[in-house]
């Protein structure tokens, strides 16, 4: 089953890519933005049909490479 | 309000950047994983209340700068 892994920067981590995004934006003519912030998206296949054991292994995959914990969240979602 | 947008590779497009991660995570003994794609997240919040307008918005952003329509495909999630 698909399981899909969404890594951000933590709040008060600087994120110096979505300033420029947001700065592109400006200058495109869209005014009314207040923050953009960009993080990763993960979308991992797993040889695993119970999804409670599907998720626990993407979790540990975040804790182990996908994620900085040190300055990144993750949030897992079930995809399929 | 934050509206979330996530970036993926088409169906059909290669992702070397989801492959190498694949192989990262077979040397570190997570052997039932069957694919792995990469994409980006972005993380947007407009000043607009109305959610529909808001997602509209992020749509539009998405259609003229975040993602490349030829070989991407973009998905709009209301976050909050």
């Amino acid at each position: 089953m698909k399981i899909s892994a969404i890594i951000t920067l933590k709040k008060d981590v600087l994120d110096p890519q979505g300033k420029v995004i947001h700065q592109a934006l400006d200058g495109m003519g869209f005014k009314n933005v207040n923050e953009v912030r960009q993080g990763k998206y993960f979308e991992i296949d797993v040889n695993e049909d119970d999804p409670k054991k599907a998720e626990d292994l993407v979790e540990s995959m975040c804790k182990k490479l996908l994620a900085n914990l040190v300055i990144e969240n993750y949030k897992i979602i079930e995809t399929q």
